[in-house]
């Protein structure tokens, strides 16, 4: 994994990727849950995740107040539909899933190596009344040799798109765009 | 536009697309911006969206506590370029870039005709200390005869994605899926 600019960890979330929101729980163990429904907030590393006491990564990202949110690519369609329908409850996730805990510079959640890029972050609020850990990221990574690069979207009734056809428009966006991306 | 029953409304948000959300005005004037900042916070149409005082919409979503997100398909990319670059402050978007209105059911705000989805929400939240607006879906709306149903996805410097390859895995998600979708 290389370091990413921390200015453009934003553009990893925009285009509504499936990700895997890794945790440490208290205990130590790592944990990993599947999850689309998080967004940016900022042109900063400022996201919005929602998910509640239903779920076990839940109790990890109130106490230890970080996470890591790692991106999914189409090649991983198999391993998120694994992550995302059990509960680290009962199962060990990485190692039932052979995921690689690779070592962050700044939380002590693990970042998924199979991942094509990650962004290590702190809980910095939680808006319990809508279910939703606002997120700061504080270290971005990817991993430039990852071969498939297509993002996988969910549409939620079990149905994923992959990315397809790509367009260039940066001239038209001019002063839309932040400047460090 | 044919009605889309409201528990599949989560359906449009989740997968991440570029949408346009659309207002009126105190003054009775229509107004659209492209916005990717947005995402579902529950299987009802629960959606939480991001925008500030920098955007001339806050002021209709503050004031009018009410919108429409109108999802935008591959076809429509110049349009949400358009949309996306100017203000309403400055322009009407319904005539300079010929977008037609569509009287709603339950918000007086317009749903955008051209776009292939359309759901009427109203604002039952404002989270100001990080700009986020919590909308609740009243009424969903759908054109089976759109033609490019592609969604499109925004990276946020400049480039798009359409959606490509589809990969169905219902039957993997079992007991994940609520049950009206």
């Amino acid at each position: 994994m290389k370091e990413l600019e921390l200015q453009k960890a934003f553009t990893l979330i925009e285009p509504g990727p499936v990700t895997m929101i890794s945790t440490r729980g208290r205990d130590g163990r790592p944990n990993a849950m599947t999850l689309t429904w998080i967004t940016v907030l900022d042109w900063g590393p400022t996201f919005a995740l929602c998910t509640g006491p239903w779920n076990y990564s839940y109790e990890a990202l109130v106490s230890e107040k970080e996470c890591v949110v790692n991106i999914a690519t189409a090649d991983m369609l198999e391993t998120i539909l694994k992550v995302g329908t059990c509960t680290g409850r009962e199962v060990d996730k990485f190692a039932k899933f052979g995921l690689t805990e690779v070592k962050g510079s700044k939380v002590t959640a693990p970042i998924i190596g199979e991942c094509w890029a990650s962004v290590e972050c702190k809980v910095v609020d939680h808006v319990e009344r809508h279910n939703i850990f606002v997120l700061e990221g504080v270290k971005a990574w990817h991993n430039p040799d990852h071969k498939d690069k297509r993002l996988l979207h969910a549409i939620g009734d079990g149905t994923f798109t992959a990315d397809g056809e790509v367009f260039h428009r940066r001239a038209e966006m001019g002063e839309k765009l932040p400047p460090a991306v």
